[in-house]
């Protein structure tokens, strides 16, 4: 099984009009992908902003659950917040796990959108990859309206969008995912 | 294919010992859960109080966002938010999905464990029961640690537990709704 990190992205994102912008950071983001990230084995969560009050933010929860009243109250939270760190870039977690693995990772992208001139690859093909492989591989998860097309343009691969069935696909960002994360190293029969 | 529906229920559920408790209705809950339910093509999603200030305050953030500043600014989430009902207790959507279909609904429970003397479902068989058939049929998931047994015990089946092959299995609420419509309905390969 190939190592798998996933980071969430706050900057460069879309807004509702496509253009960049830096969404704020929230508590419940760094919860709830945390637990999912634990849950399904990956071995980091990088919060990426470069906002340094929002990384500093970031720092103070997490003090609270690693060693502080929350530690004590709900000791499994703290077990999935010890994956979170804070980076200040897509690049700065790219070398962080270069540095942790000895290699550097196979970057995927996530979007609920095709985009121009990006190779989409199926759930299935990335989840034979990640099964067989031993590549180092960050998943990137863009908040506000998603990640922009130069990031996905510089990934390696870019996963296709979750498909349900219906007309409608605005998953909030803690949905897209647990799914993702179900899709490719969830168990199954 | 099936129609479906979906219920979050805050009482009666276990807390972190077993005990019963009713648990808070979170706003967060009422959208991410409401977003997920509209993107897999659900008719409806009950959020369960028997606390009637907590039924109001849920009443209060879907005006808002159904014809109130947030319809006008975020006009795909009214859309979400218009499968939202509040309701009283698990009869009481049970109720409601039978006064709408016609007939009363197969009631499919969730946990994240076993439960004793309640047979267990695989999600594989649940999704080729709702593909194939046309029996309304209503899930229920539980905040705070999960469903009691009477609730699991009065089901109709009992979904297995979301396996991730790591030894730690806490996903919030919104990812393991998110998680178990996609096995159930989401489009695959």
């Amino acid at each position: 099984m190939s190592p798998l990190y996933c980071a969430l992205v706050h900057h460069p994102v879309r807004d509702r009009d496509g253009h960049p912008v830096t969404t704020a950071v929230t508590n419940l983001d760094v919860h709830d992908i945390a637990r999912s990230a634990r849950t399904y084995g990956l071995r980091g969560y990088f919060v990426v902003t470069p906002i340094e009050a929002q990384r500093a933010l970031v720092e103070r929860i997490l003090e609270h659950w690693r060693t502080g009243a929350g530690a004590r109250r709900v000791p499994e939270r703290t077990v999935a917040l010890s994956l979170v760190r804070i980076v200040e870039s897509v690049e700065e977690a790219r070398a962080e796990v270069a540095r942790r693995e000895g290699r550097a990772p196979r970057v995927v992208a996530t979007a609920a959108r095709e985009a121009p001139g990006v190779e989409v690859r199926s759930f299935a093909d990335e989840a034979a990859r990640l099964r067989s492989g031993d590549e180092p591989t960050l998943l990137l998860f863009g908040t506000g309206h998603g990640l922009v097309d130069d990031t996905l343009r510089s990934a390696h691969a870019l996963l296709e969008p979750i498909r349900a069935g219906a007309d409608y696909n605005h998953l909030s960002v803690r949905a897209a995912v647990a799914i993702c994360l179900d899709r490719l190293i969830g168990e199954r029969e």
